[in-house]
């Protein structure tokens, strides 16, 4: 039986009641995070419980307890028997229940707070061969910064990817490659890495923040600099990040195949020292 | 004690248990409507059907009895003793509930429908004096013709005008004037009514669609045409309309103020005869 984290408690999953006045079931007026267990630890947690605060902040949700999640996590991982697995954490936070009204509940209700945890395994083989993936005007909001559950648009756009048999939608805004409907991505043109720098047409990455670290180290020249649709020919590799995929290599975008259509020297060695640091943190 | 219907049943209030994996609480994966009883009848319930019916289709949620959604309001009304009162009915769908993926679930699961109903008193007031408005670039996506639960910027925006003590914010996209938070906007421009066209950039309102009839009828001249953020000094009357404010004057717009600061006279008419409309029906 799987137990979540409810409002303090930690439950079975089918103990737990979302009131149909949850401002996240009415409005998506909420945020989320993702961390992953390697099996022992936590990577980069810190970097997550700032982002969460951060995202809270930009939405005024007041949940004060915001640090202990990786306490709750860490309970989770216990109570579910994944301490040696490959595990993953989703906490969310709302607004709370709440009569509706589009303004926030005045006064103040207490927020939603769930979070449970899954066994995962890595998609080894596509980080092998490299995906292919969609390019797709960005129909979402231009609050891209904020972690929020109004996922509708990321929702509709990787449906339609996956329906062309495409494992990712990578979006464009006025002629620019921004990022994908749950990842960032990267480009290597002549040598040097590009991504799309902080704006609010991005989620700032975890990944994508300790892959710059990793690739600066390793004294790749980076551009946090957008690369436009129309410039797609001079890309030879791509890859997109995030918390479960890590470096994912793309070899097909938008229909162009990149470089040779396989993984990119550039892409395998930011992988490696990727998985490298993971090894290293397993001791 | 309020009824509610929920998948199928018409249930206490606090027996409605949305799981935490629905879609509507992790994506914002939904549609709603909202439709007003009148001390007797739904005022053009036909309309608020084949919306709703567009908003699933668009989002290719599928619940075949979408038809059924008079009847259920109806149940309502005469469950909770609401019949002789002004209420409000809100429905919402959303894609069901599954294990989290941005994918729509495969198989499909059964859709969630939630609806309650609410004792309404109309803000006569306000429809008398006429109210003021905020200005603010528009957040949103891009399909903002579909009526869906993801409302995030929507609150966001709205909450931002009542703090500055407005009554709505009023969105503006690449300097075009386009609706409200959950309103449409009429201007009166030299005796000629001018709303948005209908677009992806606004959600088509019912009430909308009624005014602009009942003003064609009364031989007030119409474009459904963009009106710029810089051609405010050119607006002589404006109003706001939605299920629930029906017709509402607007007197100040983004701090100017609009003709003599009071109701003008060409809404005044269209709203003396939105409200003839509604007697009639009462009979």
């Amino acid at each position: 039986m799987e137990t979540t984290y409810f409002n303090g408690k930690f439950i079975p999953k089918e103990d737990v009641k979302i009131s149909p006045d949850d401002r996240g079931f009415l409005f998506a007026d909420g945020v989320y995070e993702v961390i992953r267990w390697y099996e022992g630890f936590f990577y980069d947690i810190n970097s997550h419980v700032t982002r969460l605060k951060r995202s809270l902040r930009e939405l005024r949700i007041d949940w004060p307890e915001a640090e202990s999640f990786p306490e709750i996590a860490k309970e989770l991982i216990k109570i579910n028997k994944q301490d040696n697995q490959n595990a993953m954490i989703y906490l969310q936070v709302t607004r709370g229940a709440a009569k509706r009204t589009h303004s926030f509940p005045s006064p103040q209700v207490p927020v939603t707070v769930y979070a449970y945890s899954w066994s995962f395994q890595p998609d080894k083989i596509s980080a092998g061969t490299g995906i292919k993936v969609m390019l797709k005007e960005d129909i979402r909001w231009t609050r891209c910064d904020i972690k929020s559950i109004a996922l509708l648009p990321n929702t509709l756009s990787f449906q339609e990817a996956r329906e062309h048999g495409l494992k990712e939608c990578i979006f464009v805004r006025n002629g620019i490659i921004t990022e994908g409907s749950h990842s960032n991505i990267f480009f290597v043109i002549d040598g040097t890495l590009y991504t799309h720098p902080e704006s609010n047409h991005i989620l700032s990455g975890i990944t994508r923040k300790n892959i710059l670290r990793i690739a600066r180290d390793a004294g790749i020249k980076i551009r946090e600099e957008p690369v436009q649709e129309n410039g797609i020919r001079l890309i030879q590799e791509a890859f997109i990040s995030n918390t479960s995929s890590e470096v994912m290599p793309v070899i097909e975008l938008g229909g162009n195949i990149l470089g040779n259509g396989v993984p990119g020297p550039i892409t395998r060695i930011i992988g490696e020292k990727f998985n490298n640091e993971i090894k290293a943190l397993k001791g």
